[in-house]
């Protein structure tokens, strides 16, 4: 079935410009060119440009690239923590960085609430010795999003902690404060719309001078994506390995285009087209949004439960082009997932919200 | 300077398929598909069936794929050693993996012998204690091939260690006995002619019953990319993380190309084209082969060292249309590199070839 639009939560559609960006890029010899060329580093430096600029990122903060947001859970256990870290749990991707921790030997603590809420944050049994806190803006698992305000309300009450924020499908939509958190880090084939194959890591300067001292004192950080190597490596506008060099050029291009149209009129458009997937589940005798709470329903993977099996709604969407995720682990047959991301247009998703009433 | 042919040994020219490859890889949604669905396990099997079959890679060998060979370096020593690693050094790549032994707090030992020139393999100092010996086929920097006689003398006399061979640019070129080796790695932005942005990590039985028996006594391995879940995730034909589903399609479509053509043929293709660069810088009064003793001289990384300036060299041939490498590091100004992959055909080959006698 070709021709279908993808609203699922990652990989997702492309952003709608991409197609045009990967020929250009095939024009101009990006995937034959050498990472160490002055093609390369001018390509580079305007894609972390571009995104520094986008993203409003202070000059405190670096932006690094891994293959993956799954690598990134790894470097940041790896070159931040010693001992202990501090988890906020709600869902598969939270559980599966505490995992990481736990699979690299650390005493990893967690707090844990039922799929489709978010932890509360008050009374947060976070020690002093827990020298790092994850907490997951948005879970794509259950489409929970913990509010900013509870991210910097943990700052406060924390503020030697590093703070770890897992952005994967809610960046470049969230405007965070990057004042009060340490490191974020998402996705591209999530709202920005790439191939998948590339992680992006935010990442402060209290970050790296926690790796170099593990480093000083021997610890290991890995090494080729350890901190440090990566730091050393960026300054010059370079990475480490031969990179997916294609994916650092298209994200570039594409933050380019959101620049143009303006993170705000994004950001107003994904709040209007999230309220039209709302209603839409809200009237229906078939849905109901998975997360209750308002404050925790995401704006960019909206969850539904589902009053009938999940896969015969996909498999009748897909029929009329549209092409819907099902629920995450246990949740398969019982959940919709849907994208609303910003390359999914207010036409597209009225269709969808359409054709999800007429069920 | 567009419309240039790519001669750099990686990233290099596209293989000439690539391009069409990637229309088709868009035009059935392969960047936007989960890589849970059936579709996404149908192309890496696919994927990695095609590559076992163009390596003629024995039933106790799995592929698994990873962000760059630079990263399998890492993966290889957190997985397979415990304390002692030993390497066979003759240039900058295999210094690298000998450094990454080094970074993970690994006891490792090295032989070395000069650019250009490959360690003699009669007598290494190689104790019973030293569990992986990693050996560079092609090293890259400097155009010296580690002839696979070597290896198979080195397999016979330490049988009990691990080997694992660095093939990043003479795979599929370089036909192996697997049965001699453990572990063999490369990168698709060499040979394969691809975008960078994946490497391929090829191993047999013992290296995985090593990776769980660290993990057993909680050694670390990793998590995502240990070999014990690239093994669990490979049975199904997945990966642990979102990958890059784009580049693991179109190698598949690649290698199912170049098995269309015989991997015979493309030898002797590689072998003839060789002959023609070798005989030109032979002929030469401004280059000479770095490297000296015929049997060290690779065939798919040809360098030359220059008795004038290499830069002005490659920017002579750029005006040309015929973009070559400059030499590594130190001697970045005084050689060429020049790739002779399965892409570059012929006739591009006699065409540099004559450029560089009319020098």
């Amino acid at each position: 079935m070709k021709n279908q639009i993808y609203f699922t939560p990652g990989p997702s559609a492309l952003y709608f410009t991409v197609r045009e960006h990967l020929k250009s890029a095939l024009d101009s010899n990006v995937a034959s060119i050498s990472h160490r060329s002055s093609f390369f580093k001018s390509f580079y430096g305007e894609t972390v440009e571009n995104l520094r600029t986008l993203l409003k990122l202070p000059d405190n903060f670096q932006i690094f690239f891994t293959g993956s947001a799954t690598e990134i859970w790894e470097r940041i256990i790896e070159n931040c923590v010693d001992k202990e870290s501090f988890h906020l749990v709600n869902g598969a991707f939270s559980e599966r960085f505490y995992k990481t921790a736990v699979a690299f030997g650390k005493e990893a603590h967690k707090v844990e609430s039922i799929a489709g809420s978010c932890p509360e944050i008050d009374n947060l049994m976070i020690a002093e010795t827990h020298e790092l806190i994850g907490i997951t803006h948005n879970e794509t698992s259950t489409g929970a999003t913990q509010p900013l305000e509870d991210i910097y309300k943990i700052r406060e009450a924390f503020p030697d902690q590093l703070i770890a924020v897992d952005a994967v499908s809610s960046l470049p939509y969230v405007n965070i404060d990057y004042s009060k958190v340490d490191t974020v880090y998402f996705s591209v084939q999530k709202c920005f719309g790439l191939p998948p194959g590339l992680g992006v890591w935010l990442v402060n300067d209290r970050c790296i001078e926690k790796a170099e001292n593990r480093m000083r004192r021997g610890k290991n950080i890995g090494y080729y994506h350890s901190l440090p190597t990566l730091y050393e490596k960026g300054l010059k506008n370079q990475t480490p390995e031969t990179p997916n060099s294609m994916g650092i050029y298209l994200l570039g291009k594409v933050v380019e285009d959101m620049l143009k149209k303006g993170i705000d009129q994004i950001r107003k458009e994904t709040n209007s087209k999230a309220a039209i997937l709302y209603n839409s589940l809200n009237k229906s005798d078939v849905f109901k949004p998975f997360v209750e709470e308002k404050r925790h329903q995401s704006k960019t993977v909206i969850v539904g439960k589902t009053a009938v099996s999940s896969a015969d709604i996909i498999q009748d969407l897909k029929k009329k082009g549209m092409t819907i995720g099902g629920g995450y682990g246990e949740f398969k047959d019982l959940h919709i997932r849907i994208a609303n991301f910003p390359t999914h247009s207010k036409e597209q998703i009225e269709m969808l919200a359409d054709a999800l009433e007429k069920i």
